[in-house]
């Protein structure tokens, strides 16, 4: 394929994602008149359906592009659950945005490797001190990613400890996981050179490792889990308060306590504002008290609800995060920006190079100490990275900080819509959680005198509802309650989709509970 | 920026992106007549550059995509080192392509999240059985990632133990540190499980963490040390033959004894076919006689080198891989497939689920277990993940094996004509490996009679070359030799940019030795 080849199929493409987003934003609104576009949510395909419709070899020779273009549109199109349908109200929206959209185009175009570890990747650099110092491989993929997140820094009204300009920074990583998992071995790192900084020999240090254990709620997402299976810690989920089902400062201090008696090391805490269950939020200043107490990494994940905090009515969300080691959240889900796309920002980034970096401490070039550029293999689990910066430069540009709240504000304006419309139906819905932000949480009434419970009732109905396609929903248990989960935020959506979601709940739940009374 | 504009501003964007390329193509040929382009391959920018030319805050109102447009050009486009240009002979070149770029397209548009864990990513999933499967949220997403890494299977000639159909499998990671981390932790699953098996308790099993040693050469890229400090375990860095930079089997049957002796716990170890520094090869089948003794994985690290086995006259080079745990490469080195993509294969995928799941293995779906589909989640570190086989999709059939074959041969024939010139000036330099694939490496002779050491000269000389900015060159250390490296594999490369990098080289070459000497 030549450049003007690329030219004719780029343009085919731009003219298929406007058309793809068109279409999206036009369907999920009830039934379609001839020629509107009416595409379903969820793919209905079977398991193993795209094996029997390719090849089982690679072609030798090679095939023209209309045919490509027609098996996406054949083939691959019926397998796709459409994260970006306006009736996506499932685990969270995440949104992707034409200014998104953009910077992909332009850092494919671009294809440079963030950083790369030393001029070869010598493993053992001090025999090569040519290899400290790369920033010239990227100096704008670099620079950009500084100044944008230090840009968000502001803007969501996070603290001056986590700005670049100090000890701290921010750096993107591929997802809340990857965040959550880097910050976790950041910890690990701080907790051990502790004991070194007293004195305790390298194979006894070696040896705490298994000692070593991180805390999560049982509301918390499971990525600190996985983390702390990646880092090899222990990992302990701490009961939440079962009325507002955040975890509790107190909560947290017994545990450390505990574990302290057990001969255990304590050292990392995750505590979430927005859980992706109900939209709990932990409490943040007694945890934070807590963790400080007993030198305890405490990272925030607010990986969804984080983003609303561009607004001045949710800054007050953050509180508490100012004694936090760490936070991050996803500009992918709710903030516009096509995946992957997760800052995560650290009070002291010294604890991450610590932890990451296989350049010796002596020869680590003066210029990343300093601050003026940082070397960001150092700050993530990998060594090559993306030009993800663009595409949170051309989004903050495009929309304006006011855009960005316009957005928000639509997403929880959405979700008290339909928050409103349960409130008026007592004898179907009971919501059990929120609204929180853009999330609310309800379960079917059992009618009176059916021998049905409410769980069951419940799980047939959202079951029922997700097998119909039109609408997508998640589940989850709070306290062993089932309940449905309505989340929004999703760019397409308009209030008539929420409208429409209202009459697809409505109608799906009366036949529901008619079939189960039969 | 609604659909219409994005219409606009996307067409924009395309012909930006092609006359990108062009004038790439056309650089980099010694002196420009007018109007031609002659972009240099490395930034010159100081660094903090940018922050002198960007605001300190994100605007609080929309901008126009205008201005931002002639910001890429004149703020951006200036702090790029070209990794795309014709000139970029460092590190390995790390391929884009039209295809590849139309893949990053389509998967922007899509915008799909593969899998995400659990139906909220509920931390405590037996709670939560709706939570087990979730292929509906992405069934293209996974199938066709499973379809194009079994083509390249078959492709590379790699054995069928990599198969999907069988135990095993493959999975795109975004970078090879990914994959080295990930098959080092599945490694260390592996072999704590087998510990578990013979009826060790769970306390001592954890213990055993500290115990735990993994191996790579002196030559092996820094992601195995960096994957170790990841799991922390240890890691140490063996001898290579001196002659042939490889690592051998004897070597690494010894330091498991040695290892073993010492009450340590050998689990782990990296073979490279074709290093970073000069492209040598480990002694494969060896390694993989001595770590099979004693349950020790097998990783193969391919990540430049793999690419060329698409071709018949390489497909020895994979000799010993059919006895390797896990195998990966760099389709976004040397095959033309965007950053990033790094597919890794295991020959049994349970070590990774086992290793990576947060889903109790009773709850896991039976249709996972079977491998109708694979849950990606636990192939790998993050739980989210890009669509990122549609780039290799479109790579592979618009190339064709045969156009994918055509590359790597113009790779290697551009490496030789260079080659080639080196040869007939004994007089400048000296051949001190390869050519290997595409990359050669020499030094710089010191004239009859000069007091300058052959490093000191070559170092002066590389130098000299970089601060020029027309090619880009790296270094690296053999055996206490400096050396350049001269490595091909760009799909703008044309043998007059070899030529003009002979040029450019002499030129630089005499210039130095004439400062020298004065």
């Amino acid at each position: 394929m030549n450049a003007d080849e690329f030219r004719k199929r780029g343009h085919e493409t731009v003219e298929r994602i406007a058309k793809y987003y068109e279409d999206l934003a036009a369907s999920g609104r009830g039934p379609a008149a001839d020629g509107v576009p009416d595409i379903k949510t969820l793919s209905t395909v079977e398991p193993g359906y795209l094996s029997k419709l390719l090849p089982t070899e690679a072609p030798e020779t090679p095939e023209a592009w209309d045919a490509i273009q027609r098996d996406i549109e054949e083939k691959i199109m019926p397998g796709i659950t459409h994260w970006q349908h306006p009736n996506f109200f499932a685990f969270f929206p995440s949104n992707s945005s034409f200014p998104g959209i953009l910077g992909e185009m332009y850092s494919a175009m671009f294809n440079v490797i963030g950083y790369v570890v030393g001029q070869v990747g010598l493993l053992d650099t001090k025999t090569d001190p040519k290899n400290s110092f790369n920033w010239q491989t990227s100096p704008a993929c670099t620079e950009l990613e500084t100044i944008v997140l230090d840009w968000l820094v502001k803007a969501m009204g996070l603290d001056d400890g986590f700005l670049s300009s100090g000890l701290g920074g921010g750096v993107i990583q591929g997802s809340a996981s990857d965040a959550i998992c880097v910050s976790l071995i950041a910890a690990r790192q701080k907790m051990l050179d502790s004991k070194r900084a007293e004195g305790m020999d390298e194979e006894s240090v070696l040896a705490l490792g298994s000692k070593l254990i991180a805390y999560g709620s049982t509301q918390t997402h499971s990525s600190t889990r996985k983390a702390a299976m990646i880092a090899n810690v222990r990992f302990r989920a701490l009961d939440v308060d079962p009325v507002n089902l955040g975890m509790q400062g107190d909560t947290v201090a017994e545990a450390i306590r505990a574990d302290l008696e057990k001969g255990l090391i304590p050292f990392y805490v995750t505590a979430t504002i927005g859980t992706t269950s109900s939209g709990a939020t932990d409490d943040v200043p007694g945890i934070a008290a807590a963790a400080s107490a007993h030198n305890v990494w405490l990272n925030i994940d607010a990986a969804w609800a984080g983003s609303a905090s561009v607004c001045p009515e949710y800054k007050h969300t953050l509180k508490g995060t100012e004694l936090a080691d760490s936070y991050s959240f996803n500009l992918h889900k709710w903030l516009l920006t096509n995946f992957d796309c997760s800052p995560l920002w650290v009070r002291n980034r010294k604890y991450l190079t610590n932890a990451l970096s296989v350049t010796p401490v002596y020869l680590r070039n003066a210029a990343s100490d300093s601050g003026v550029v940082m070397d960001y293999r150092d700050w993530q689990l990998p060594l090559g990275r993306r030009f993800r910066a663009l595409k949170i430069w051309f989004v903050l540009r495009t929309y304006g900080l006011e855009g960005l709240r316009e957005h928000i504000r639509k997403g929880v304006a959405q979700t008290e819509r339909f928050t409103e419309y349960l409130r008026t139906r007592p004898d179907l819905y009971k919501i059990e959680t929120g609204p929180n932000w853009s999330l609310v949480t309800f379960s079917i009434v059992p009618p009176a005198g059916a021998s049905i419970s409410a769980n069951d009732l419940t799980n047939a109905v959202y079951d029922a509802i997700n097998a119909d396609g039109e609408i997508f929903l998640t589940h989850t248990i709070l306290n062993g309650v089932d309940v449905i989960r309505f989340a929004t935020g999703g760019v397409q959506t308009a209030d008539e989709h929420i409208d429409y979601a209202k009459t697809v709940v409505e109608r799906v739940t009366g036949a529901v509970i008619s079939q189960k009374l039969l």
